[in-house]
This record gives C-alpha cells, sequence and structure tokens, in this order.
C-alpha cells in the first residue's frame, strides 16, 4: 500500500517554503525515477534540465503564466522536461548502439529493428506526428518523478502553464532539437501560502473512471 | 529507496505465465495509482477499460502488432487508456462540477477558471490540439500504474503497437467520444518466454540525461 499512500498524499504544491531545501540526494532520486521510466522503444526522446540558481529561476519564471512563475522562483528546484524535436536516424542509432553495448550483444543485433523505427519515424511521420509521440513519453517519467517525490515527502508542482516557445528561446533548446513541455518543481510545503494542502483530492469516482469490457 | 528498487526491477514482459493469475485486489490497486495520478486542472481527460475475458481480449488482440496481441491473450488483465477525443464545455463543467460538490464549496467557485479553460481548449484549440494534450495526462496515469504494479511484483507491458483506429471500432470507442493510445497488459512472467527479463537494463548515462544549467 505504500505508493498508494504517496499518491494520495501529494498534491500540486500551491505555495513553497523558502527556507527549506529539498536534498541534493533526494533531487538526485527523483531524477533517477524519471530516468528508469520506459519510453516507446526504449530511445528516452528526451531530457531533464535542471535549475537551481537564483538566475537561471529568474529566466524560467519569465515564461511563466500567473502563479506558476512563484513556483519556479520559491521552490528548490525546477526540473524540465526538454523532448527532442523529432525523431532522427542518428537518435535512434545512438540508442541502439547503447543497448547493445551495455547488453554485450553484436553491434548490429537491433539493426532491423531500427531500421523499422527509421521508416516509420523518419520516412513517414511528419515532425508535428513524431513530437506529438515524444511529448507523451515525457509525461511517463514526469508521473515517475512525481511518485518518486511523494514517497520522499517532497512536495511537486506539475506545471503546463508557461509559453514553452519563449522559455525555448531563453534557453536555446531549439538549436539543441529539444523543446520544453512541462516544468517539474520540487520543494517543501509553505502552509500558509499552500491553500490546496487542506482542500479534499478529488478524483472521480471509480464507476465513472473505470469502465469493464 | 523502495520506489527505486521498484522500477529498477520492473521490466516490459515478453511472455505471460498462462496458469497464474493476478487477483483482483491487486489489480484495483493499480487502477486506483492510476485514478489517483494528476492531470492537467484536474480534469481527468481519459478512462480505464478493462479487459478480462478472452473473447474480448481476442477483439482487442486483433488490433495489435506482432507479438502484442500474445500479450493481450495471455496476460491477466488489459487496460486500455481511452482518452477524450477532445474537451468540451460540458466535460468541463462536469470536472469542475464535482470538485466544488466533493469540497462543498459554492457551485460557482470555479467558473472563472473553468471559463478561462473553455475559451482555450474549446473556443481556440482544434480537437487535434485537444487531443495531443489529452493524450499526455493519460501517460503519467500509465507511470503510475506501471509503479503501482511494479511495487506488487506483477509485471506489465505497456503497448503502444496497435492499430488504435481499429481498436476504437472495435470497441465503438468514437460515438462515445474517446479515443483508445495505449494499453497495459497485467500478468506473471513465463522465465521460458520472457527473454527479456535476463538482460541488462538500459537507460542513458545520467551524464546525457540531465543537464544542469
Amino acid at each position: 500500500m505504500a505508493l498508494l499512500e504517496d499518491l494520495n498524499w501529494r498534491h500540486a504544491l500551491k505555495g513553497y517554503d523558502t527556507e527549506k531545501q529539498v536534498s541534493v540526494e533526494d533531487l538526485g532520486k527523483v531524477i533517477e525515477a524519471m530516468r528508469l521510466a520506459p519510453t516507446s522503444s526504449g530511445l528516452q526522446p528526451f531530457k531533464v534540465l535542471l535549475v537551481t540558481d537564483d538566475e537561471t529561476k529568474a529566466k524560467v519564471a519569465s515564461a511563466c503564466y500567473s502563479t506558476n512563475e512563484a513556483y519556479v522562483r520559491e521552490s528548490s528546484y525546477t526540473l524540465i522536461l526538454a523532448v527532442w524535436n523529432r525523431y532522427t536516424e542518428e537518435r535512434i542509432d545512438g540508442a541502439f548502439t547503447l543497448a547493445a553495448k551495455e547488453r554485450d550483444l553484436p553491434m548490429d543485433r537491433y539493426d532491423n529493428y531500427a531500421n523499422g523505427l527509421k521508416k516509420v519515424y523518419v520516412e513517414q511521420q511528419t515532425a508535428g506526428e513524431n513530437f506529438a509521440h515524444i511529448a507523451r513519453q515525457a509525461y511517463i517519467a514526469l508521473g515517475f518523478g512525481l511518485a518518486q517525490a511523494a514517497e520522499l515527502r517532497i512536495g511537486t508542482t506539475p506545471i503546463e502553464g508557461l509559453d514553452v516557445n519563449k522559455l525555448d528561446e531563453i534557453l536555446n533548446l531549439e538549436e539543441q532539437g529539444l523543446k520544453s513541455v512541462c516544468l517539474l518543481t520540487l520543494g517543501y510545503s509553505d502552509e500558509e501560502k499552500d491553500w490546496l494542502a487542506p482542500m479534499k483530492k478529488v478524483r472521480r469516482p471509480l464507476e465513472d473512471f473505470l469502465v469493464e469490457l
């Protein structure tokens, strides 16, 4: 029942205690959970960008809407999920070269599979179709990061409310072939500011969420 | 460290033991973890469709590519993540009516916020833009489901390799305003068939995954 307890404990923090800092060790665990997330064909088509200093926080905050900018400025850390703008032959090869090496397999072990992926992703799909697929993968990692932070009783706010194009420009992500999709801020709740904390967690009842076919 | 152990234990099952059945209690925990997943503005824009009987499994399997059809037929259960085809005023209102009721707040408490969402999602965005955003949310729940199953040492295979349009047709999802995005099969590994089990888990090294800004 441990994970379910963690997930029930979790809520989107609406105010951070600026005096209380998440430890580097705990931060490392959250990032490790995200790194372990499964992704389609194991391509791991994204990076996690870590923001720690006030100057970079201010830059990132400047792309955020409404109260989200305060979460970035006042939390301990902000993680930016930055995904591949599209699949390329080189990126696909990189993933399978790594897999073959790590597993001590012949370097051509994954050629057929990789070629199949290249045909679909690089030859047939548009960059937009690629991106829609890639962005989803990052959200599995977002889920793992949220769960890991909750286990450690670290507060989090998953943030989509920002101008991702503006952020990409600020951080020169386009020239790295990346696009930001969401942020995850980490820290501890300030009870006075965190108005959501005392409210009941609301989820659709099971009978409206689950359909037995 | 419990969650990290679970996530390291997890791999995509490549063969199911047809003699060993996941308990209804454990299945319930996996679904509950998915129900607890946070979603953008708390809209929970998806349902989980549960497949238990052989006849429905065969139908779902018929839309799957390659070996995925065996995972659906041979696992204990298949969960279909079926997302809203698009946001509507009614769906948005439904979420905030529930939130106001559950929290014992005035029924107009979320009107301003809901109207802002309707303006963006219903008036400004295309159905395609809606869908791209909605599908991502379901992948947070996919992450939670994978993590919960791993904690219970239940094997899982997240499956994108299927003809989602065909599945939607088979299950009449379109007329319910839903679109399938992926499957999650649950069960126990058959060591003889599960060729991935003994292989090393491969992830990009931290220095290639994490960028400190």
